[in-house]
């Protein structure tokens, strides 16, 4: 007999269904292209099958699923699990906590953001014997992050704590996909480091990134960290540029909750981890009270794939009483 | 037998001390201009004293004081109470809780960042029972904040959280008194207000508002909002490029915390309540998710003056099993 849970990362390019026990043991993941443009109906239907098939896949009949923990990007209402204006899925309203738990047949399904459930893995399974207060922060084709707070998740009033790439730290800059202008994500994401180098590219430029996708357009914000890496000067020049402003957001965010640790996660980050590591610290550290940064860890995320498997786990571990512990013959 | 708590509010202008019961009703309360230019050894014997005059002038020996709470500038370390680098009492390591303790000869003195023990006075004595996640805002001659998310106070790491005044919104902008550039203080608070007026001034205008300072230079923020109240336009001017600017910096806050109710204090926020309660919500409420301005509510203190003292009370009333309850006479 075994007891296990059900993790679900909702991505706008991908889902990833993932089934493990209670020790973070992963038996099985799949995944599969999330079909966002065949509309919320069908992406549900994905969640649903894909849930369905690791159960199947994995369990016999008297195997007991003890939760089901679906990360999903946000805004997303909470506790509700209702997606509320997506910029990334481009979705508005989508109730999804209430149509898997209608589909499913299951009383309780938890839906939660992606940057928290990513905060909570790390919080849970790295960081908890030592700190109360974490922020965690994703850098990829957006920048979004997650809290936990006096060893709390924090979620806000409706689930829309830390919306923080939608900070905005230049009034007047780079339009956004929110449709504000100078927002943390417009200046410092990957979509923001693509848009500059194809920019350059438009200007008979940036020939040494260009490399790195064999000539074809536009580049991606991939191609200018591998061209970066390998030190090509114009693609170090807008790293450096989108650190400098992600230095700058950070440093608001350490005088804004004083936190013990930041975690930084998220592909454009962790692809760039030792050409930013260093001058990022220094960036944050030198805008911040002395205080703050006396107190103020900066490191990236070591669990990184796994990292929404592991924090569904831990949000299923934060309140496991409020799962229904439910045979896998139901499912099957 | 009276059982009593002693509030202190430490301001870079004055300190309050005030003597009350368990319920709010203030005894008495005493101000002094705080001799912040004789040095912290001046200010720490100013403090003692305070507290023993009042608790000299209004209780028999045998009363009882429960505890003893003082709301200090920050950065302030908590919970070890040293006032660090602080830019409003330029003071720097003044271990302002130990002193007191020692001086007065408590083993324990609560020494609270004053935003927080504002933001605590709010929650308490007005919105404990509707709200869970709550900020408070101070705008006067700097900018500050206070936060109860999940029903606590947050103080971050070191005490250090709440410091909003310092999120860069505007990088290359005016110079803050923290040393940076654009700095929402640097372009949202008494001090931003005033000096625009002034820089007005020195080119020949502003003659509106010089009216109303009697012809005396410089001008203070205080005049500049009563020339705004009274209609003059270069007056109406600053006050909504400052206006504009706190809402930007208002609506960031709202995307990192989603709170239920920022609720703005402050000489300059409550002086110029009328005229700016309306942009000030439109500007906030334009720049955010819908999800989060649909859960949004914003206020102004309506305990004012009394704010420190209730908040200090209030601080009483969440731990009040960390404080030694004291026989009056220890202190007369």
């Amino acid at each position: 007999l075994q007891e296990l849970i059900i993790g679900v990362d909702l991505g706008a390019t991908k889902i990833l269904t993932g089934i493990m026990d209670i020790d973070g043991n992963i038996l099985d993941q799949t995944w599969i292209k999330t079909g966002r443009k065949l509309g919320s109906q069908y992406v549900l239907g994905q969640l649903t099958d894909g849930i369905k098939k690791i159960i199947k896949d994995n369990c016999s009949p008297d195997d007991v699923i003890l939760g089901i923990v679906v990360a999903s990007p946000g805004p997303l209402a909470w506790p509700e699990g209702i997606v509320y204006d997506s910029p990334n899925l481009k979705w508005s309203m989508v109730p999804i906590k209430r149509e898997l738990e209608t589909r499913l047949k299951v009383p309780f399904i938890a839906v939660e953001h992606d940057t928290n459930i990513a905060a909570l893995g790390e919080y849970y399974f790295g960081y908890r014997q030592q700190y109360q207060d974490l922020i965690y922060i994703t850098v990829s084709t957006g920048i979004g992050g997650g809290y936990i707070l006096n060893g709390q998740v924090y979620r806000g009033a409706r689930g829309g704590a830390g919306e923080l790439g939608h900070m905005v730290v230049k009034p007047g800059g780079e339009r956004c996909g929110c449709g504000r202008q100078g927002c943390l994500e417009a200046i410092a994401s990957g979509t923001a480091i693509s848009r500059e180098a194809n920019l350059l590219i438009q200007q008979g430029k940036g020939l040494g990134i260009l490399a790195f996708s064999q000539g074809k357009e536009p580049v991606s914000a991939r191609e200018v960290a591998a061209a970066c890496l390998a030190g090509d000067p114009e693609a170090r020049n807008i790293i450096d540029q989108a650190v400098k402003h992600l230095g700058l957001g950070i440093a608001n965010l350490v005088n804004l909750f004083n936190p013990e640790i930041i975690i930084l996660g998220g592909s454009v980050a962790l692809g760039l981890k030792d050409y930013i590591a260093e001058p990022l610290e220094n960036q944050v550290k030198q805008q911040v009270f002395r205080m703050h940064a006396d107190s103020l860890q900066i490191s990236f995320s070591s669990i990184g794939q796994e990292n929404a498997l592991l924090g569904c786990l831990a949000r299923y571990l934060i309140g496991p009483s409020t799962f229904p512990r439910v045979k896998a013959d139901h499912f099957i």
